[in-house]
């Protein structure tokens, strides 16, 4: 389980480096291959669900090349292990240098539920939900800073 | 693996009617109990990850304390079952009077990751992930609305 859980969240920054990178073929690498019940989901931040590899890897391949420099602070990590699904659930904090946020992804704090799955190739990563957390004027607490 | 599909979407039904009734005693059924290495997991449309049941139930608690009426139409409802982990996928139309969205529930269309987990008293939700998609001026097409 503890080997288990290190090669989740291994695969989970290889998800971050290959977009930092543009490295498509890691990125391929990194998502499951659909099959009849289970097909790849992506939710980009502001974006309606993405569902399968084609699609998914469409709009990673757009980011990319419309991408000339991103970063990725993770912080609160968290991997919940069930059976062949692991749960990574992160704070993204995005850097990307001013003006060039052609494709509506927003600078800032987004957070993110990435879904792992173990296939006979080993984990691959099922679904990515990233939304943007929107900051409150006057504090930044980071967490339900919307309640009154 | 059907009976299972079936409890899981009639769940996932269950959830948003507990919040469309106001109703936080369904709402707790619903919610799985915390564990040592699995707890409650929440995301509200442009909020922060909410971790374990007491944050997650009190966030409902207080949605539905300023909530005076809301309404969930679900659609692009996608269920995917492994071994004890189910995750169901889809788009909330939300409708809400104008003038009552004091705790910023944004009105509009929400996509949703909803993570289900069998436990020993049947299956519950582990996971909840809303975020807000943005509309195009121009086009309404619902998926990949950013993509050039």
């Amino acid at each position: 389980m503890k080997e288990d859980i290190e090669q989740i969240e291994a695969l989970n920054e290889a998800f971050y480096h290959a977009f930092e990178s543009g490295d498509l073929d890691k990125m391929s690498e990194v998502w499951i291959e659909d099959t009849d019940d289970r097909v790849a989901m992506c939710v980009h931040p502001g974006w309606a669900m993405l569902a399968g590899r084609s699609s998914v890897l469409r709009s990673w391949a757009l980011f990319m090349a419309n991408t000339t420099y991103i970063q990725f602070v993770l912080s609160d990590v968290r991997t919940m292990l069930s059976g062949d699904v692991a749960v990574v659930t992160c704070t993204e904090d995005v850097l990307v240098p001013a003006g060039t946020d052609e494709l509506g992804f927003a600078a800032g704090v987004v957070v993110a539920t990435n879904t792992f799955i173990r296939t006979e190739s080993g984990w691959r990563l099922w679904l990515h939900h990233g939304s943007p957390v929107m900051q409150d004027e006057d504090e930044d607490e980071g967490e339900g800073g919307h309640e009154q």
